[in-house]
């Protein structure tokens, strides 16, 4: 394990110099890990908020609707540059369930353009009605799920 | 504790039933909780690296800084109206610092006004040259301090 991080540390100090600066020496990555781990949750939240309607736990509201996939939609327009470095993977700090095949497989791309898509499609029907938020929640999970799958360490 | 927690609880079930369908009963607020928290990590990691410019950390970087600014602009756009429900200060629940005061003293509006000056002065700024990004910084980490030293509890 020591080991593992010292390899990771060396590979670190050559390729991102200027994160490594803004995020200490002690846990490297963790202003990046924190900040991607962010961009999830406000997924999550506005996402949970399309689903409990999909799911009846609240009525159907067409505009608190929109808004949720209006915001979903902002989110994935926030910079994930920084956010994302080599070396901040599972394998090589703590504190993180990205896998390194998310800078190594070189499929990431055409997932995140499905996801993206699926949360285009999900703005443009969310305000409609019940039965178009609930076409457009399927694709949208089926594409975080996919994503999950292939570059987010299990939970068992 | 349990009094306090028992009282908070009830006074949830009112105001947010909504929230708190989805946000499951054993941990009443956690979504919104952390939603919030997220938004504040988002707003760090924009701000770090505004921060490690002014510093002369990183290099000062005229689009990069532009960047920063813009996307710290951007994360004031996420809808945060269901990230701040009644009964999710401190007092009533637990893994947040945010004082009961938010929702009591009427002081928030006005400080969230400030903070949204400072933010948009920072994105005319940041692009300019590093005299003007350091001049921009200022106001915005005061701005930044004014509300964590009202409405959150200090580590202390």
């Amino acid at each position: 394990m020591i080991r593992k991080l010292l390899l990771g540390l060396a590979g670190l100090a050559v390729v991102t110099g200027a994160v490594f600066a803004s995020s200490h020496a002690a846990a490297p990555h963790k202003g990046a890990i924190k900040a991607r781990q962010s961009v999830m949750q406000l997924r999550a939240h506005y996402l949970g908020q399309l689903g409990a309607m999909a799911k009846e736990e609240t009525p159907y509201d067409a505009e608190a609707a929109a808004n949720a996939a209006a915001n979903l939609a902002l989110v994935n327009t926030l910079d994930q540059s920084m956010m994302w470095p080599k070396g901040s993977d599972n394998a090589s700090v703590e504190n993180t369930r990205a896998l390194p095949a998310i800078w190594t497989d070189g499929g990431i791309g055409a997932k995140a353009n499905t996801f993206n898509a699926a949360v285009e499609a999900m703005k443009a029907a969310a305000g409609s009605d019940l039965a178009a938020l609930r076409a457009a929640i399927g694709p949208l999970g089926k594409a975080c799920g996919a994503c999950h799958e292939d570059y987010r360490q299990s939970n068992r």
